[in-house]
């Protein structure tokens, strides 16, 4: 039996679930912020750990986290909080994570799995796994759920349900160490989609980088015609350009972390901008039709 | 007294609003869609004419109309149906609203009032206002209302409130006339903006049909990639391409309309775009997060 295998029971009250719910003597996250904080509360309310364990940066905050009934432990440095972990999740900022991984790596015990929350994985599950004990194994995560909030106060124990949560093991984690993540995540309420960091990079580069590039130019770009004209914006302008309101912060990390994906998708939507310009300025209206409709036939065809 | 003066009263009922509310003899509507459908509703509903009348083009409607307890008559023919008009909406699709225009102009009664609810003025105004007999007065306008259905049935009394509606007259258009649709706007909820044709299709050149056209384009761009990953959308991408399930047709006219100055965002736009790629692509970070920060605080400043 794998070390993994160890901490996976089924239980009756999770009969009507599909798969094995994991349930661990020990989840241990590290650094929680809205995502991190969801995770704890939701598997509290779940039943998921027999212990959670966290350790954050702020001495305030570990604090407050004292006081929550959905935290079992707070541990001054991260090193503590993962020695007895089962699942460790690294929740830190993206750019925080292969640090904190190399910092608590020696500290990991026998069959440890380290997973993160970050929204760009090439490098970091490349330098996540390298960092990594023999004892212990990594498989990154990306949950697609998120808020305009921050801060684990603001957490939601649903965050989690129906959103897609992306699983991005390197070939060599073990299939019992990944299935331990995806079960996780399927425990949390998500839909689990297993593929390689790369062809997550760039999925998400497409899917979330772009349109959110795209929504910050539009408001730049309008600031500087005249800022006023937004008291005229309908819902279209409204929901078009609704996350560049997000974390300015959070999202240059990300431009940078996945610079090469992401310049990728813009100079090739550049193309299609193009296209679409011409087909404009030539008055060439079956090409425009023809680009219209296209995009509605896609925007009809989303999920509901 | 103006002929316009005639048709205002104000009414006890009305006493709250902080402006004269017009109360109609007859209220024509040509051709209602779901911009006219909802005009006859609310106009019904808050008592502003003692007569709705109406022309449809198709018979089926105006069998159909003949049961609306907001509709007071129907006409086989729009002369008929403004004979006796005090103001008429011309709420035919935006490329049918000249032809109608003229076709009516001869048979308009004196101190008669037109107007519109197309999206696009310039020309359409410059058009209509020279079709005007010299009994009668053209003033364009522009609700900023609609919805993703289409047709009369679906108009909503409530679909003007809060909105902005746009004002659109020529200089030559009397004071009275434009303040007849100003004040009929204001008393369906709105708030109005009174502007000349040609700044009215510049400003929603950039907070309308720029959007629907990186809308459309995103959609367009991500069709060809991998449809399927439409399945890991999030709420960003979901917000940003919302409006690309639009109707083309009505899309494709609002295009050929504002033509030159949807050509002149867009380019502006590709331009804004282009500094952010290379912004990108030189890791200039100081200059990404300088635009990200931008975009953030125009957009910030929406009102709730």
């Amino acid at each position: 039996m794998s070390p993994h295998c160890a901490i996976l029971e089924e239980l009756d009250i999770h009969a009507r679930f599909a798969f094995a719910i994991p349930v661990f003597d020990q989840l241990t996250i590290l650094a929680p912020g809205l995502l991190g904080g969801s995770v704890a509360k939701a598997a509290h309310a779940r039943g998921l750990a027999r212990r959670i364990v966290i350790w954050a940066r702020r001495p305030e905050v570990r604090l407050a986290l004292r006081e929550q009934p959905w935290c079992n432990q707070v541990f001054d440095t991260p090193t503590e909080a993962v020695q007895a972990a089962n699942l460790v999740v690294l929740a830190a900022p993206v750019e925080k994570i292969v640090e904190l991984a190399r910092q608590v790596a020696p500290h990991l015990p026998i069959g440890a799995v380290v997973t993160d929350v970050g929204s760009v994985k090439t490098e970091l599950c490349r330098l996540c796994t390298a960092a990594m004990p023999a004892q212990a194994t990594f498989v990154g995560s990306h949950p697609m759920a998120g808020s305009q909030k921050t801060g684990w106060e603001n957490g939601s124990p649903a965050l989690f349900e129906g959103r897609t949560c992306f699983v991005t093991p390197l070939a060599q984690a073990s299939a019992a160490a990944v299935e331990t993540v995806a079960q996780f995540w399927r425990a949390l309420g998500s839909t689990v989609t297993t593929l390689s960091p790369e062809e997550h990079d760039q999925i998400v580069a497409h899917v979330s980088h772009l349109p959110q590039a795209l929504a910050t130019t539009l408001c730049s770009f309008l600031a500087q015609k005249n800022p006023q004209w937004r008291n005229f914006a309908g819902g279209g302008l409204r929901d078009t350009t609704r996350i560049a309101a997000s974390d300015a912060t959070m999202w240059i990390e990300i431009f940078q972390q996945n610079h090469g994906e992401v310049l990728c998708a813009l100079n090739e939507f550049q193309h299609e901008l193009d296209g679409f310009s011409a087909a404009l300025a030539h008055r060439d209206w079956d090409e425009l039709r023809r680009r219209v409709e296209h995009g509605k036939t896609y925007r009809d065809g989303f999920p509901s």
